[in-house]
């Protein structure tokens, strides 16, 4: 829809450049759960799958990292999958390890290039980001530079600049999920998406949570959003819609917009 | 969903105050045509249907068209009937009859107590709008106080201004329909609603129009549109979207704004 800008992976934008497209999360605490839980979401055909990865137990073992990694690949054949460690203050399960080893494993998952995308938070502090950019930049992986807020909308303008920094720190996609605490909070994260869409090079993605949130999720395409988060087995975050459900209203949403 | 206000018709909410209610035009040229089009629409169940009478061959013939009313209306049952004569400075079809003959009109419909809502125009001179809420009272007919732009979408004061208009010249709904020449457009016909739908007593009635405007018919009513148009049979305007389509929308909209 419009001139929003498809995530490409391996120099190929994804899903052929269907916008959005549609990734489900993987929130299994074990290799075993993982993969029973790939196994439910495939049938469902996700564009992404996103291994959420600070749900997983044994996050502090880099080799068990990488051999459930491996497995994932494995099962998922060339759908794409992303690598998100999400850090507590931004929304995550698991604390327990320090950001320098979290640093670490990153580096040693973009080496093992059992995953396509890495996802990053922009508010980390020191070089972290740009270290993980490097890394992920010597071994062909795309990476998200995102901002989470579950408590509140920010500004438009800070929105934008989320957006703005993601860019101007290397990313090649940036993400911003918010939360609205009014349908008007909803209309200020697609204002802002579809404002930074138009201003910045990368692809975007964007997400209000949340209930009224919810409808940022389907209509989100239409200004400037490339990626939506469905649920495939279990949610991640509040106001995902089954992937099913999410899939028709997106049909639908594309068709109307390029029709009329 | 959240505070929007129902449509209510003879001390009763339409489809037990479902929030948006769906609403099919009807734009048969002939009372045949008009009978054909509502057998084929009623298997679709719309919660309202909009007799579109400036498609009306004979609109010049009162007896012809209260006939008519009466027929469909014979036909509808408890489906409540909106009487539209769209003037064609606001995107109706038919111009050969003076406003003062179409205010009779309206008049003669009222007095015959075979539809159960009229729309007409807040931008019509004089006091036709007067005369119409007066007839429209006196034979417990709702009144729908309009406002459409073809070209454009005023600013969010001009369209809040367009609804508040509605409320205090005595309309039990206020409409609003505009043309996006942006997605930004459409951001600001829903914060407009939002902001209305706060701010006055009457339901409302909101839509941004054509391809982009299209997402507005399927989450309008978390903005406080209380009823959304869809195509059974023939489209009325641009941007409408298949009923089937829109309901399973609707359905989607309603869980995930209700549920997360």
């Amino acid at each position: 829809m419009a001139k929003a800008k498809p995530i490409t992976l391996h120099g190929k934008p994804v899903a052929g450049g269907a916008m959005p497209v549609i990734c489900t999360p993987l929130v299994g605490g074990t290799r075993e759960a993982l993969l029973a839980e790939i196994a439910a979401v495939l049938p469902k055909q996700p564009d992404v799958v996103e291994w959420r990865a600070d749900y997983f137990a044994e996050l502090g073992d880099t080799q068990a990292v990488i051999d459930t990694g491996r497995a994932l690949k494995a099962a998922c054949g060339s759908l794409p999958i992303l690598f998100t460690r999400r850090a507590a203050g931004e929304g995550g399960q698991n604390a327990s390890l320090s950001e320098p080893r979290v640093v670490q494993l990153y580096e040693a998952v973009c080496a093992a290039r059992c995953v396509d995308l890495i996802d990053y938070e922009l508010s980390q502090p020191g070089d972290a980001f740009e270290r993980l950019r490097a890394a992920s930049r010597q071994h062909d992986i795309a990476l998200v530079g995102s901002y989470h807020n579950f408590h509140a909308t920010p500004s438009r303008d800070a929105i934008v600049a989320k957006f703005r920094d993601a860019q101007s720190r290397g990313a090649d996609v940036g993400k911003v999920a918010v939360m609205p605490a009014s349908p008007d909070d909803v209309l200020t994260l697609l204002a802002a998406t579809h404002e930074a869409s138009a201003a910045l090079e990368i692809p975007l993605i964007s997400m209000s949570m949340g209930g009224y949130g919810s409808v940022s999720r389907m209509i989100g395409g239409v200004f400037g959003s490339a990626l939506t988060f469905a649920v495939g087995k279990s949610s991640s975050a509040p106001g995902q819609i089954p992937i099913e459900e999410l899939r028709a209203v997106l049909s639908t949403v594309r068709r109307s917009v390029g029709n009329a």
